[in-house]
This record gives C-alpha cells, sequence and structure tokens, in this order.
C-alpha cells in the first residue's frame, strides 16, 4: 500500500473537489453520497448548500447523528489505469448547527476552495455543516512511485 | 428528484466507467470502494481484477457475503455545477467464482467497455466477480431538465 506524509495527505484534500461519504441508512444499508468538502487544520466540514436537493435534504444529518463513524474516499479516475489512486479516510462526523470553533475559517476555506459558491448559496435553510474528524487513512496508487506520479 | 426511463438507466450504467460501492465492514462502519462493472440485461458485474490491490484485496467479498444489502452510486462531478448527477442503487449482492448463468456475457461486457483490460488481466486469481442486482433506484440532476441536458 502507498504511504502519505501528512503535507500530501493535506494537499490531496485541498485539491480533490468532490468525495464520496459513505453513511449508514436508517435501514442499516451503506449509502454513498457525493459530497463537496473543505479543511481548515485535520477537520474537514462539509455545507449543506443551495444545491437542489432531492425529496430528503437532510436525510443525511440524521444518519451522521445514528451512526457518526462514517467513511470519506477521494479517487481519481482515469482511462490510463496506471494513473489511478484513492485515499479512504474513517471518520467520526458530527453536525454543527450555526456555531464550531472554526466556523469563520470552515466558511473562508469552502468560499476560496469552490468559486461557484459566488453563484449557489453556502448554506440552505439554517446554516449546517457535516463535521468531519479522520482517525485513520489508508491509501492506494496504481503508479509504481505511487502519490509522487500526480505531483504531490 | 428526477426521473430515469430504463434505457435511460441502461445506457447510463453503459458509459459511466466507475462507480461507488458502499458496504458494511468487519466493524461495523461504511467503506466505500471505487469500482469497474459492466451490465448484462439487469445484472451488473465487477471483477476482482489485475489491478494493483493493497493488502487486502478480497476483503470485499467477505464484506458482500456477510452484508449483501449494499449501495452503488454513480456520478458526475463538473466545475459547472449546473452538470451534476447522480443516480444510486440499492443493490442485492453476491459473489460469483467461475460460474454463473451470464459469466461470457459479463466478460464481453466488460472487455468492449473497457480497453484496458487488453494491458490489465481482467481476473486475478481465481476469476470471480461481485454480481450486483438493483432492486431501487433513485436519481437526480441539477439541470432543469434532469438527465436531457447529458445527452440520456
Amino acid at each position: 500500500m502507498a504511504t502519505l506524509a501528512q503535507q500530501q495527505l493535506f494537499r490531496l484534500l485541498d485539491r480533490t473537489p468532490l468525495g464520496h461519504l459513505g453513511l449508514i441508512d436508517d435501514a442499516g444499508r451503506p449509502e454513498v453520497l457525493p459530497i463537496v468538502f473543505a479543511r481548515v487544520g485535520e477537520t474537514l466540514f462539509s455545507p449543506i448548500d443551495g444545491k437542489p436537493k432531492g425529496t430528503a435534504p437532510l436525510a443525511r444529518l440524521r444518519y451522521v447523528e445514528r451512526c457518526p463513524a462514517v467513511a470519506l474516499t477521494l479517487d481519481h479516475y482515469a482511462a490510463d489505469w496506471r494513473r489511478l489512486w484513492w485515499i479512504k479516510l474513517d471518520i467520526q462526523a458530527s453536525v454543527a448547527v450555526g456555531q464550531h470553533p472554526a466556523w469563520d475559517a470552515a466558511v473562508s476555506a469552502l468560499l476560496s476552495k469552490y468559486p461557484q459558491y459566488r453563484e449557489t448559496a453556502l448554506f440552505k435553510g439554517e446554516p449546517t455543516f457535516v463535521v468531519m474528524e479522520w482517525q485513520r487513512v489508508r491509501c492506494w496508487a496504481a503508479a509504481e512511485d505511487g502519490f509522487a506520479a500526480i505531483g504531490l
């Protein structure tokens, strides 16, 4: 398995726009949700934002509160399979409504990472983040030189 | 929520190279795994292929056998958030080793979908598929005209 120094992990988190959040739903089944997120220190923040949502936009908050041990996978698909990689974070998640010690830094990090928030509201309804702290990191890269191949 | 006719769903499954499989691991936590797959009728097949794997390449088989109710999400990220979409399949999964009524069709579908299998072995070790039958489909597209916006 490839290895990743902390600064490489930070860079990968900062420049990867999309993650896939693994949750456990009300029926005990896995659920996989594409999310945007930004990093402040060793914490990730994903807003309940103004992108159009399905009929149950807040189901994810209920799932997180019931089963806070979640998973976040970042990966890259390319037709050249020598460039594939993934990182998997075991996450302890929580829900922050309107306040968190890093709230302002999280807002800044999201606005800086996603220029799309000039058009799309950062929050829909009551300002809410899914807050994610990782406890374990696994990573894999197809290239023989691991993550060096993607310039980390 | 957008809707998707069966033929549109088939086209989306056939032309999307990567899915994210949600499993429940030995500790009861969610796990999200990027996978390749191909469709035969209403069944999806994902091989244990020759791409370099981590230290526990077959963990996914154990997870599927313990908790066959899994999830598969297909989605598209674009800097233009009006082009975002996802589909989520609730899946009943099983493991097929060396035989399945649609085995040959599954091999053909994978070789046709992924030219990469000219270089990469379709199977590593004993030929094995994760076989996935979907029971429920949810879908979402940011565009007002739903999946028509992506030419389905």
